[in-house]
């Protein structure tokens, strides 16, 4: 563990069956107006929003209902929450849904008393908050993005085609998160296991850097090893809540900063990934999944050591009598098939992207330095080309 | 993972070499009354002292001095600090040293304001604190309590006999703590592997419990392995600064709550120990080393299972053609081997206990349930004949 980093979380959890009683202690430490941010309307279906609802009613808020959050949120989307978020006064903003929703819920939050263009501002400029926030508070119903322990908001401008991600500070967390397992039990498979997909990639971007003895990487193995576990009987029993639960905690922690400390992480999975979701509105986690083994793939020779280390430590591969890339190798292709077991899609044709996006493709995926290997823009191309 | 909880943990980490600086930024949030505690006096031999006055000074602080905790901090000096602190109207105390000196500033940050007597109200009823605390800082100098992260605070009764934590809640957790590594350069080998293995302990009792899959179990496993690896290299080269990094992060981690979501935990080793330790004043970690391999051998048929992947996924035993309890002996073996070669005391005798104590160290000890067996008096004289 090399380097001088910092960490604080202050975000408190309330976690299982019982979860959602933790609104009773925090929902009085806020004014009265609520603005109250959901999705699709599945909570309606699931029966999760009536008792958001009583819960908030019997603390004596006043409710301002915010629904429709896409699962890539847009930066339109955006502006229309800060203006209901205005209007009804919030005092909290209390996003009932998955990833998207606590994303779009931070957006708003620091954006509500900002007085200059939010997407110029923080995700083009990547500047800093500098006005007063309203406070969020979550509750969980898909399990991914870490979004509920993090300062993480992705936004989309449809318009200039780009999906970006800016991680604001500590007081922008989620100030509590409500992590009932039971919540996930009515995720449709698909997403189901695109959200799993998204805890692996979040670990790997951060694990796949420096060469370096760390304590984040023996605590990114653990939480690999536990996920891959978990994801084949959740595949199985959705509603297995030893597996639900075990992977709701793993999203948690696989992006909270925890095991980024000392490290100088990659992330060009999810650049290659969002580039795919601005072009194509697919789903995260799938375009993560379609890009990740021909990435893995082609860094094998800047980074062998850690891959093998990966095979041996997280995919249980024997290295007796091998060499160390042959390791490496058999750890990816160990990968590969626990990913087509537990149904992730490895295409991006499937995903809704063709050939002649790739020029798109390229301009629009941003280069990170912090992996094995500083790609180029012909590297990138070749990397989707193997996705297809 | 199974049942309900709660996770917040608000500490701020400054860490690596540059990490006293850390303290230009937390200074300035409190009054101008610093209380600073602190031990032995080592740290005026290795002018970690020098640099902390030349910090609070440059703050603009007005310094009240409390040296002399001792390493076992007894209750007649958690009194005589809440004078001081009183006299000094404290706006923070800061804590300069190991675990024995954060523990004794936990311990007078919630007496200072409290009418009773505070022996008798934390560490004989546990009870909450109700009254106003003073808020505490740690400069870490000594690894393996991981008190620069929690509420725990051990104190002892010299006259009573007896050595007790209370797990005070997060509002007395410190407000932020200083880690850098090359501040435990200068700590004897002694103390060194003591504070390992205390590390080591805190894992173990939290992974030994319980029977159900676990995110938390995988964490600790990576937490172990990082320690084992570290322990070793650090032994042999004390100044080594990876090494030395991740064994004090890993302390951090192994006692902040976070490996111990969804478990019962143990702490049947510390009870044990700490039992020798109000009868020898003995170094607490070799107190917890010396009892180790006895009471883990006598609880391997009631966990079996947990004591074998506890060999194959920390000690790298091979468990192909064994049994079960072929497997987690072995893996126990390994664990005593590790233990020989980093110096630990494994025996009673060397820590100043004889054969006449024996019923007093029953009497001391505390009997735990969340264990895999609840020990009876019989048994725990047992374990401590076979610690001889």
């Amino acid at each position: 563990m090399i380097g001088n980093f910092t960490y604080c979380n202050p975000t408190k959890l309330y976690f299982g069956k019982d979860a959602l009683n933790g609104l009773k202690e925090e929902l009085p430490k806020y004014g009265k107006n609520v603005l109250l941010v959901y999705g699709g309307g599945s909570i309606k279906r699931n029966g999760i929003y009536d008792r958001v609802i009583a819960l908030l009613k019997e603390c004596g808020k006043e409710i301002f209902e915010d629904g429709g959050v896409m699962p890539n949120p847009t930066i339109e989307k955006v502006k229309e929450g800060v203006e209901r978020a205005r209007k009804a006064k919030a005092d909290l903003i209390l996003a009932v849904g998955g990833g998207s929703v606590c994303d779009y819920a931070k957006a708003v939050s620091v954006s509500v008393h900002c007085g200059e263009d939010v997407w110029e501002k923080y995700f083009i400029r990547f500047e800093d908050v500098d006005c007063e926030i309203v406070p969020v508070g979550c509750v969980l119903t898909m399990v991914g993005t870490g979004s509920e322990m993090n300062g993480g908001s992705v936004i989309t401008n449809p318009a200039q085609k780009l999906k970006i991600g800016h991680v604001f500070g500590e007081n922008v967390y989620p100030k509590f998160s409500v992590l009932n397992p039971e919540f996930t039990y009515t995720v449709p498979k698909y997403q189901m296991v695109s959200g799993i997909y998204d805890i692996m990639s979040h670990i790997l971007e951060q694990y796949f850097s420096g060469t370096d003895d760390n304590t984040s990487d023996y605590l990114s193995e653990g939480l690999l090893r536990s996920l891959i576990h978990s994801a084949k009987i959740a595949v199985r029993d959705p509603q297995n809540y030893e597996a639900r639960s075990n992977i709701m905690w793993t999203a948690t922690w696989a992006l909270n900063t925890l095991i980024a400390k000392g490290k100088s992480e990659d992330w060009m999975v999810h650049m290659l990934g969002q580039a795919v979701g601005a072009h194509t509105d697919a789903t995260h986690g799938m375009t993560l999944a379609a890009v990740s083994i021909p990435y893995y793939t082609y860094l094998l020779p800047y980074g062998t050591a850690k891959f093998a280390r990966y095979a041996v430590n997280v995919w249980q591969v024997d290295p007796a009598g091998k060499t160390e890339m042959e390791v490496a190798r058999e750890g990816l292709r160990n990968m590969e098939a626990w990913m087509r077991e537990i149904g992730l899609v490895m295409d991006l044709t499937e995903l809704g992207a063709t050939r002649e996006m790739l020029d798109g493709l390229v301009k629009s995926t941003l280069i990170m330095d912090g992996g094995y290997k500083v790609l180029d823009e012909k590297e990138i191309r070749a990397i989707f080309e193997a996705s297809f």
